[in-house]
């Protein structure tokens, strides 16, 4: 029998109506005799509400049990999505991310999924239920505690328990219609793929698009399960993320981020170790560092610039100052008006000239490059924050992606 | 070490000042020496927005489904306690009702504690820990589902919980000083009581006193917990229910419960199965019955007369009714106008008087009884609804409570 996993995110189930929604779905699904695992999120803002609770009662929340209220909140869908669907006289269970196996690190907040023992999954399904699962949580073997997967944790719940199930293949249904050659708020012009890799997916989520977070993505690209990216809203067909795509275009789609800060350390003296003693201080604080770029070195000396989520930029800034002084290197600098925008393409791996066509069309809009970073099918770059609409919208037309509008 | 389990309502801990103060109680009382559990229940009306969740997405809530959706409640309690606690630098645990271990029967909504394996507990106390545990829950060790222990659930729990722990007590914190004479609403004059036996408060708490529920005191007088019960506002003394009181007065108390409806099966044949075969189907029903009176026999009938909760009446008097036409019987009828009021005291068992008192106080007060029913230390009326606040007024001065007066 045909088995899917389907993910259904907040906004999907944000009250009762939206509910009944995704449990029509659901039913529709299995009675087109699929089997079906759906994995669910936290209604609308409730996890945002919790974490007000917790800020209310706690300066400083403790880690394990700020997990433990969280999952509160994708408890309460999961019930109300099984009853919904019970009353289409479907049977339907639901498990925690503890019963459904989701093993996971220890780390509160942050966990890492890191094996699925889906017993109780496989037991309901082979007495023909209907499972839904709480996305976003699981439990440390060691400690038996309850853990919170961190940002895109349903998603990754979803593409690991499909994996773990040999599914053949999980929807992630979403507010949007699915991957598009660029944010559709920024470029009306923009137009939904039908198909884009892992490959470039992955590049592609780390640079900003948002519609999925990495990790997905390479749990899917892991163990080969194709990912449907649609809208909970109607039934049209999303974006299939895959391994082989038919076409292999050189440029797939661009992605910007307007989330991150840049920080340069100048005049470091250009010494063995003064890279490890910057970053290692900034990896223990569990600060997430992007891009980075070191100049060539001048007199024994160079800058080291890198980016930085913007909500860490002040313990970021706080971390390198000490470390500056301590190597003796010239100061620090911060700058909190950046943006990133990304060419990603996997025909970038065969074909050249991408990137000089990128710096040619920014330059032509008049917008200077702060810093470059490349993959084998992406190229990034920083540049000023307010010119980030131009540079997407540029970049879009001039790398030809516009004219096959179906807008 | 001594070791104390706290239990704290609903009300105790409605928001977060309130949460707070919570968990300075509880840190007292860990550094006054004594290991300390304390069972929290769901936040204020938390459990009835959740109920009502689940009314706007099932007409008929899956009750698997519903249990797991409530017991989210308490979730987020415990771990916002447990926060709390931390932020005052001392160690503190969640954990749910399955990870207390909680073993419960399966019957959703209406679980009974069956066995405690606390090792979890005990391994937090050990570690020098404060444990939250999650009241009203626990899980069916056969399925492994989750469940609800019911009306007063958390109440169980915490003196089910201090029998298996050994504690010295258990504390039950509320919205309330302690157990009084009468209810202080009703009779402004009623004082509290410093000690009551477990009978008597398992007859007050029957008979309507809703500051306990009958399960705990009879989990208390099982094994022998004292239970102390207190106001979560102040500090000082309660009530404490123990098996040993000092003074063992003829009358304790009086209750009363307004929450009844009354119906008689008139005409019913007085042969053997009738009772039978009208009682079966209600209790099958999950009604529960409480006073019943039949009357001597007339010509071969009899009239049955039985209390039930108001909101059960409709599905009793459809029972009822089924029953009177398949025996034969003369027809039913209802009343929900009705009242019982209890008078409560140990000393009944070795003095006599107490019931001819009670009557006489009564018909002076022009208060017909329609019903009677007694145990060995309890005498129960059922009266006319509208007459309840006379008559537990005229009792608890008739009957020499209200001199003592302390108010």
């Amino acid at each position: 029998m045909a088995l899917v996993v389907q993910k259904y995110g907040g906004t999907s189930v944000a009250d009762a109506d939206r509910i009944r929604d995704v449990a029509r779905r659901v039913v529709d699904t299995y009675k087109n005799g699929s089997g079906v695992v759906a994995v669910v999120s936290a209604m609308g803002r409730s996890t945002d509400e919790l974490l007000e609770l917790a800020a209310e009662v706690s300066e400083n929340p403790h880690p394990r049990e700020l997990d433990m209220l969280l999952t509160a909140g994708e408890r309460v869908t999961m019930a109300l999505v099984a009853m919904a669907i019970a009353d289409f006289g479907v049977p339907a269970t639901s498990l925690t991310g503890s019963q459904a196996g989701i093993l996971t690190t220890g780390r509160h907040g942050q966990a890492e999924i890191v094996e699925i023992r889906a017993d109780r999954v496989r037991d309901g399904l082979d007495r023909g239920e209907v499972v839904i699962v709480a996305g976003f949580q699981g439990v440390d073997p060691g400690s038996k505690d309850v853990t919170t997967l961190g940002r895109g944790g349903s998603d990754a719940t979803a593409v690991a328990l499909a994996s773990a199930l040999s599914a053949d293949h999980c929807e992630i249904y979403t507010d949007v219609d699915g991957v598009y050659t660029a944010d559709p708020r920024v470029v009306p012009s923009a137009t939904k793929l039908d198909e884009v890799s892992f490959e470039e997916m992955l590049e592609l989520a780390s640079a900003g698009a948002g519609v999925l977070m990495p990790r997905s993505v390479e749990f899917g690209r892991r163990f080969n399960i194709p990912i449907h990216v649609r809208s909970s809203f109607h039934d049209g067909d999303g974006t299939w993320v895959k391994e082989e795509t038919m076409e292999q275009p050189v440029v797939r789609g661009i992605a910007h981020d307007d989330s991150e800060a840049k920080l340069t350390v100048y005049r470091v003296p250009d010494t063995p170790g003064v890279a490890a003693s910057l970053f290692e201080p900034l990896a223990d604080a569990g600060i997430t560092v992007d891009m980075i770029v070191q100049n060539v070195s001048q007199d024994g000396f160079t800058d080291i610039s890198f980016t930085v989520p913007l909500a860490m930029i002040d313990v970021a800034q706080a971390q390198a100052e000490v470390v500056a002084e301590a190597v003796d290197a010239g100061g620090v600098s911060v700058d909190r008006e950046i943006a990133k925008v990304s060419v990603v393409g996997l025909g970038m791996k065969t074909e050249s000239g991408t990137a000089s066509r990128m710096f040619r069309i920014l330059s032509d809009h008049g917008i200077n490059i702060q810093m470059i970073s490349t993959s084998p099918i992406r190229i990034s770059c920083v540049i000023s924050g307010d010119k980030i609409v131009e540079a997407v919208s540029a970049l879009h037309e001039g790398l030809g992606l516009g004219g096959e509008s179906t807008g």
